[in-house]
């Protein structure tokens, strides 16, 4: 029936996610949710909003959840030195992944190569495939690590996650900061899915470089992936250019046109309630982002003994290989086990295993799994 | 900053949507929202998912919304006549405004132009803005009528909302085949947003029509435009041209290769349930859309004696002007009396007001302001 299609859909690939398995028995270590659940607090929020006010449109522009991510990113750095981000400089949506797709459309069409490195989220290329956009791949070094120099090239844009993802290896601020300054005239998109569990956000650089956009995600550190709720935050310049922001005519601009252009109300009143209350419940968020920080070092430790090379990870997964083992048959092996990682049939990582931090629980089943698989 | 806009951004025109008031005390006419609140049993399911699982991803396929939705338009017509529509022949998004920025994108970039009425949704031009397509509007006969016979010209696409809005107007099933039988070669879709309230749905003849697509959204019928939910049905194969079918290979096609390349998840946890239990629970749904029709008989009538001429609706909302005052002035005065209904400064409608229907009390607020503001 292809003749009703648009033409460029013929050749479209679209993203796959991780399995969601239906069995509830299985331990899911394969799509970086956290082991614990969302902040009590943000759900008392969200049930306020199951009632009769659910006849209504939610707030198209997010507002109470702007406020929030705003407010929490507004810190005192130092004596005189306090850094405040403003609601109009938030952008939220649907999940990171529509963040994403909007910023691809908004900001990324330029005609010239958009770079990413060569091992990386995957649905970048999907999304360049959606809007028509070139692209180069910059490979890893052969730690893995992203090599800001390699970026100093002619581009439309530069995206890459920070920490990066499958690896889960982390750039500093300095480095990246070094790569705005070499990058002046296109958009550095930083995408901070795994930022909070051990890498410093570049929320902190938005105020000094306008073509800086950071995106951010509900669905790991703050334990909403059932909830799709994603964020981004830039330059008060930038940022408008992503808001229909009346009273802002100058400065009414690139995401929040698209936005308002395909859909004005991606969040619900549920979802906008909970994310903003998530937000406000920094104790819980501190606390399970610690938990799942140690346990990822202990994992790392009893895997590192059990003969696996660990990638140092910044996020809440890791990325390990085991020298006398083919990756595809331990995750098959692990599988049956009854423990589900990830692994990508991919160039350069094809004997790596990405495998999400859960409960200390979880994790002790995955290392017995292992330990078994390892023996035989 | 606009060097880092994607260029089509700068002349981008976003929808704007109708004014979401923060003053609780206001009769909120305005946006075609169900005076009555979600079904009892679609609030019960959400609450169940307000919990620990909200830390997992949802299913990507929203499965059993579409076994809902498949269920409920499922039906015996007739002895030895029983109309299945199967889920894989179901889409479900964020709202039908994301379903319908996929269909332009995945079914309307043909060289060709999109027809629609001069007089309709007034997103369909800012879609057309998003993706680049070329469209020609025809305009609705003296009556505010869709003539099928005005769209038997070369185009690469047609889509009408049934019944249209803002005027409410509805065509017969039999009108829609005849421009089916006309129009084979490009996709009609039709946008029944308010087609529980009086129409016909051409899902009926989704099985006989391979270029048929179907919309329909649960903000209006069903009172969840806080939830946002939208979906599309269509024919086996158009439908599975929209969906990554994994064992569907020959028919992984349009609109789903869209969505997977776009947001894996549109819809949460939350969102899911409560939209399939909003379709199973049809005693609810008839009972509200049955109150809301006969308010609407009122409102026509007491309109009428009141003086103003009020199309023949099909929809939750009317379409009316007054021979003697100014719609825009009319329109101010209801605000000031704590009224808000919707004006639109657009060609041939500028002497209208749409009214969205209320709750008996709230009419009765509408008609006594109105009778306030036409003797002044």
């Amino acid at each position: 029936m292809s003749k009703y299609w648009s033409p460029f859909v013929k050749t479209l690939v679209p993203y796959v996610p991780g399995e969601q398995p239906k069995l509830n028995k299985l331990v899911k270590l394969n799509t970086n949710e956290n082991p614990y659940g969302p902040s009590p607090k943000a759900l008392a929020a969200m049930q306020v909003e199951i009632g009769d006010t659910l006849r209504l449109y939610p707030d198209p522009n997010g507002e109470r959840l702007k406020r929030a991510v705003a407010d929490y990113y507004s810190v005192q750095r130092a004596v005189a030195d306090y850094y405040s981000v403003q609601p109009a400089q938030v952008f939220v949506g649907n999940g990171s992944d529509e963040v994403l797709a909007h910023a691809f459309h908004g900001l990324f069409q330029h005609g010239k190569p958009l770079l990413f490195p060569d091992v990386t989220y995957s649905f970048y290329p999907v999304y360049c495939g959606l809007y028509g956009i070139e692209y180069e791949t910059i490979a890893l070094d052969d730690e893995f690590q992203i090599e800001v120099a390699d970026y100093n090239r002619p581009n439309g844009g530069i995206i890459f996650p920070n920490p990066n993802a499958p690896t889960g290896r982390v750039l500093t601020l300095q480095a990246i900061e070094r790569l705005l300054q070499a990058n002046t005239e296109s958009v550095v998109l930083v995408d901070e899915a795994y930022i909070d569990f051990g890498g410093e956000s570049a929320i902190a650089l938005v105020d000094r470089y306008p073509n800086l956009l950071v995106t951010q995600t509900l669905s790991k550190s703050r334990s909403l992936a059932g909830l799709r709720v994603g964020l981004a935050v830039g330059h008060p310049d930038l940022i408008e250019a992503l808001e229909r922001a009346v009273g802002h005519p100058d400065l009414i601009e690139a995401l929040e046109r698209i936005k308002n252009s395909f859909n004005s109300y991606p969040l619900d009143r549920i979802a906008i309630a909970g994310a903003a209350a998530a937000f406000e419940d920094r104790l819980y968020f501190q606390q399970t982002c610690q938990q799942v920080i140690a346990s990822r070092e202990d994992v790392v430790a009893a895997m590192t003994a059990q003969g696996f090379e660990v990638l140092p990870s910044a996020a809440n997964f890791i990325f390990a290989r085991h020298p006398g083992h083919d990756a595809a048959a331990l995750a098959a092996a692990l599988r049956e086990a009854g423990v589900i990682v990830r692994h990508f049939k991919l160039p350069r990582i094809d004997q790596y295993l990405r495998i999400t931090i859960g409960t200390p629980e979880q994790n002790q089943a995955l290392l017995d799994a292992i330990a078994q698989a390892t023996q035989k």
